[in-house]
């Protein structure tokens, strides 16, 4: 069970997270961002090396794609919240998007 | 641009359509169903083949995916409702999920 | 590192393996079989499932694919030959073709 | 059925693909060329992206994956050697690898 993410370590975490455009989200412990790619192909080729991550660290994204776009909110079902692994999830997002 | 699809062309293919339980969009001239597949790795493998015929199709859906999961809702931007690619795509969906 | 596979662990997968057209690779320790689908939108919808398997385990097949083919070779570099591991990623690559 | 390319226009595309790194193959009517990424995770995005392609422009490569490398060689069925697509699609390799 992953423990949910708390103290210096959320602030840290979602300081950085939040300049790099993910939210909050309104009513659950959750961090959301959505990003626009160039085409469908773009969107797709993202979402194919995220797909690999996720089931590496069998940690999986709530995700949304239509087209050129694609919607992520991340969260730890098994920490009812916010852990380690949504950052470290949203960190290679945004290094491969 | 893709015409709507309408009279008895619009109710044989609703009427296939429901009986695989895709439904009507409140609101909205659309078709939705929800898929659950054994893990992740199944829905992955749906999901890639569903987005080699949709760019070939030049026909995506939007879609929602999580662990699972996968609840799709098909349109037709260009005909501001259903039109045959819309129950196309849905037949191939069924056809290999 | 991964240890070779080796006494009657060996024989068993090997004897399960041939079974299911898996064959052994002259001049190297290593096992191969050749899949054929429908047409290349199967074949990748398999690529696809294999790809998040083989990330998973961080055993990565060699394989080719030309359309409807996929031509695969498991051996394991650290062990030098065949690996529990190779047999294992056989197994679920005969799963889901 | 695709006509092969000819005269100044294969002569063009030739040099431009030669140009950078693919290269003609002995005994064969084909262009080769060998990438290198990162890791299994870059290589796979590049493939999905390269899948995509070709699906739309029923135009599929030969290729070979381990782990971080991609082996593709071109040529056209049809047409018995080189034609346009075989250029296409090398163009739209480099362009997203």
């Amino acid at each position: 069970k992953r423990p949910k993410i708390s103290g210096d370590a959320r602030e840290t975490a979602l300081t950085a997270a939040t300049a790099r455009k993910w939210s909050l989200v309104e009513g659950r412990d959750a961090i959301y961002k959505e990003y626009a790619f160039k085409d469908f192909n773009e969107a797709w080729g993202f979402m194919a090396r995220v797909a690999l991550k996720a089931e590496q660290m069998n940690h999986h994204p709530e995700w949304f794609n239509v087209y050129n776009q694609v919607k992520v909110t991340l969260s730890t079902h098994d920490a009812g919240g916010l852990s380690e692994s949504d950052f470290a999830l949203a960190d290679f997002m945004d290094a491969v998007a």
